[in-house]
């Protein structure tokens, strides 16, 4: 008989089928499933729905995924996955200027190439079909387009942004494959082929199929 | 005869007026302040301007600050801070869960608040004056008055986020002092008061001057 896990993260019991397999406790999932670690979930209100108060103490902004372990609380993706990175170096190397160099890309995923994928999701979002959509796109699509064209130009022929698979990889990989603007993401031959690397791992292809699994069973019956 | 410090950043030797004491270096500056290690400053070119090869070498997306140290050259403000936060206990905690935690303000200030009130920031810097201006901001608006008043809630009549000042606030404050829809922010009286406090600290207020300084020498003669 095995102990139960150490780990708990939430994830929510329904999501439309367009983000099943996208939503942000996957990244979590799949650093845990990198290093073998295993770990328990608490499903949690439906996206979109009202988020109870228990919830929203855990997560200020009523999200997932909250992660616990033993007295420790945590939210914001980015800081549970440098958390799991510090158990293991084949997530976040020991070396200092390593190590440090993998932060980095894990900031530049969250904070130079996401916030510019995600106005285009909002205008999307909040613009289809009426007149401002077109323009507002347009007007905005550039920046987007300048921190890809950048990426890519760092990213050129090399397997990972660093020597080896670092946080850094799997926290931008799964924001460009989770972007609603894939076109601007396929514009660019090698950050496809980046996107395929790294979601042919083992370690991504099951956290995939455990987030699905949840959802199966939080449907209604 | 003090030596050379071990530690450069880099600034721009000029930007626009509005611009002058909310470029990124602040923050770096503001926190080795706060510890008190000296630090020196290399200039490049300004801000729009072409990037030079070099400067790209070391920071992909062509912005400041880029940081120094030793054999380690780090880009994004969030890394660089963790980086230097990881030196000093009075910058991040050195208690396993409070340092997860100011970690997490710190992805929520760069990930969950930030982007929203930048979406805006491009939607005034593109649309000003054009007809989709006005529903493009009224339509993306609600998502980062949502996140503020988000904020403000779990920052209630606490003096900081965590029981003591860490990286989280100094990353948070700057994000809410810099952002150009100040209304918003000044929305939630605790969100202005917090802001106020943030910048009433000495180690804050010299990085401003030092930032301001940097470009006096820039000046064309």
């Amino acid at each position: 008989m095995t102990e139960a896990p150490d780990i708990e993260i939430t994830a929510y019991d329904w999501v439309p089928d367009m983000a099943r397999g996208k939503v942000k406790d996957l990244r979590v999932r799949w650093a845990l499933n990198e290093i073998g670690l295993p770990y328990r979930e608490r499903l949690v209100g439906n996206a979109g729905s009202e988020k109870s108060t228990d919830h929203l103490a855990d997560q200020p902004f009523g999200q997932v995924p909250v992660y616990k372990e033993g007295g420790l609380t945590l939210f914001e993706s980015g800081a549970i996955l440098l958390h799991i990175g510090e158990k293991d170096e084949r997530l976040l190397p020991r070396d200092r200027v390593a190590r440090a160099r993998a932060t980095a890309w894990m900031f530049a995923a969250l904070n130079s190439v996401e916030p510019f994928l995600q106005a285009l999701f909002l205008v999307d979002l909040r613009g289809s079909g009426q007149a401002w959509h077109s323009p507002a796109k347009e007007n905005l699509r550039p920046f987007a387009e300048n921190r890809l064209r950048q990426l890519s130009a760092v990213l050129g022929e090399r397997e990972w942004l660093e020597d080896r698979f670092t946080l850094g990889d799997l926290l931008m990989i799964d924001i460009l494959r989770t972007s609603s603007q894939q076109d601007l993401v396929h514009a660019h031959a090698n950050l496809s082929a980046y996107v395929e690397r790294g979601t042919a791992r083992p370690a991504f292809q099951s956290a995939v199929t455990a987030q699905l699994a949840a959802f199966e069973r939080g449907e209604p019956k």
